[in-house]
């Protein structure tokens, strides 16, 4: 079966606006253009009901396209919601409705249309949004220099805990439950560095930082070095790996649905937009590596070369 | 459980720009408007692989979209399609992507994006077409008006009878399984009439012309009369409906996936639009009734009023 890369690179061939991005683009008024994303969430997939609640589900379906919207620099404006009903789920389908209608109030987003279909046995949700952003404040995978500064924001590896915790029916570790539960986009980050000289690229972190960073290097035609001094797990983070027996760096490498930003920031801008981001968010625009000439994501251990086994990020037996 | 229609009420009750529509409608540049639809198909819901090859099913997926883009009145300009796919249709899968690159490429369409996962039994496709017209040209169903002429443009009931062929694997009746397997949007016929004086509202017809009058009745807050001498089932389609035992009007009035349009044409327009349609595009506007003061849609024969018993079109148990 081809992957997800192989697919988009057949489409590419055919459609050279196909960008392979978080989102598509398309002209809107003047100097703006409009930002749509799409997202399939397939029940036994991508979620189960059995921990689930409707409400976390709405809020993760909306933020899942929020968090595409921001990763290219979007303000996100509108959402389209498809949802495939089952029989046996109409009750659940309406709760999940109304969250979805409190959660795109939340967020300030305005439910424009859809389709609303029978399901014979699983629950389909197919969410867009479509945002809006100056067209040339918009970030892409394609575009990381070389020398620049591999950054990411957000928690690396706590929803693939999170989910852990939840298929194994673990009773405690509710903060790594919820980060897979109930992922809040990086919408004001997203928007802020897009607005940022020296950041030469974007992307969100959905299927785990190593496999999403080398579909940037790829996208891009470049290397990176992650510095692995940099990839510190924190002592808590560390606790929970040590008890499932997890290695940390591990996780935080292959973890899926983080839904945090990747970014790359050209060196001489570094250090000051590190030091606003920490005034303006209050934690930290964390650095990890660089991209080098070359291709693939490379490890280093004190500047040196370091093989590392990874296990890629397969929830429910994703291929990546 | 709820139905369509109910769904879309309570969703209009917090977003009163939820159009309901059969695609929405966001501001472009100037004078325009982009016009976005989002249709899901469901395998064993919307298709069966055992009768769809991947080539019609992917026409088909695509021209769903186009049809609510030109029932609008709108110029089909971008797709995104995301896919969910069951291992064992990994191949069929391809072949449908493959076919989607065609159809586009057919219909002057550009894929600019979607998502490609996993589904754990069935196959999930969910297209979004965005369209584009002039503001003020774009059509709804909320704006027919008492007086006006109920118009119908394509075959009635061809499509029921395709999938009532192809689920009882009847050897013949290609035509209607092609109308079934393979339909065609009226894209010319919808930007045609948009740009007609006199067009106060349109649609398409997709869940069959009853069901569908009554929605458009209730969004304009009008009822309609249909007048039965008006809608003559076809010699050939008549004698087929015999032979499977089906009533011809019945299945004229509640068959669905013909994916034709309908109107509503004041008065004064009609008999001029009705000649200039015919020597466009060589087939009738079809009348079929009007537009009164009221609620519903009602029966007429001979101008007399006439009680039908219809039972509305529900192929793999969908509700209207």
């Amino acid at each position: 079966m081809l992957n997800e890369t192989q697919i988009i690179n057949q489409l590419k061939a055919h459609f050279p606006q196909y960008i392979g991005d978080d989102a598509a683009v398309i002209p809107a008024s003047g100097d703006q253009s409009y930002i749509i994303s799409k997202d399939l969430l397939i029940e036994d997939n991508h979620f189960r009901t059995s921990y689930f609640d409707a409400a976390n589900l709405a809020h993760k379906a909306l933020h899942v396209n929020l968090s595409d919207i921001a990763a290219m620099g979007g303000k996100a404006q509108f959402v389209l919601c498809g949802i495939a009903i089952p029989t046996q789920l109409a009750q659940y389908a309406q709760d999940f409705l109304a969250a979805l209608v409190t959660a795109c109030k939340d967020a300030s987003v305005i439910l424009i249309g859809g389709d609303t279909t029978r399901s014979t046995d699983k629950l389909c949700i197919c969410i867009s949004v479509i945002g809006i952003s100056v067209t040339q404040n918009i970030k892409y995978r394609s575009t990381a220099k070389i020398g620049d500064v591999v950054c990411v924001i957000g928690n690396l590896g706590y929803a693939h805990l999170g989910l852990i915790s939840c298929e194994q029916s673990l009773p405690d570790l509710q903060e790594y439950k919820n980060a897979f539960l109930c992922p809040t986009a990086k919408i004001n980050e997203g928007l802020w560095l897009a607005e940022k000289p020296g950041v030469n690229s974007m992307m969100d972190i959905s299927d785990g930082l190593y496999i999403d960073l080398k579909r940037l290097c790829m996208s891009s035609q470049v290397a990176a070095h992650i510095e692995l001094n940099d990839l510190q797990p924190p002592t808590a983070f560390k606790k929970v790996c040590d008890r499932l027996q997890l290695e940390a760096v591990n996780v935080m490498l292959t973890g899926g649905e983080d839904y945090g930003l990747l970014c790359t920031v050209n060196n001489a801008h570094y250090a000051q937009l590190a030091e606003d981001f920490k005034h303006e968010f209050g934690y930290p625009l964390q650095r990890i590596g660089n991209i080098v000439a070359g291709a693939n994501v490379h490890f280093t251990e004190n500047a040196m070369p370091k093989q590392l086994e990874l296990k890629p990020f397969s929830h429910f037996g994703e291929e990546l």
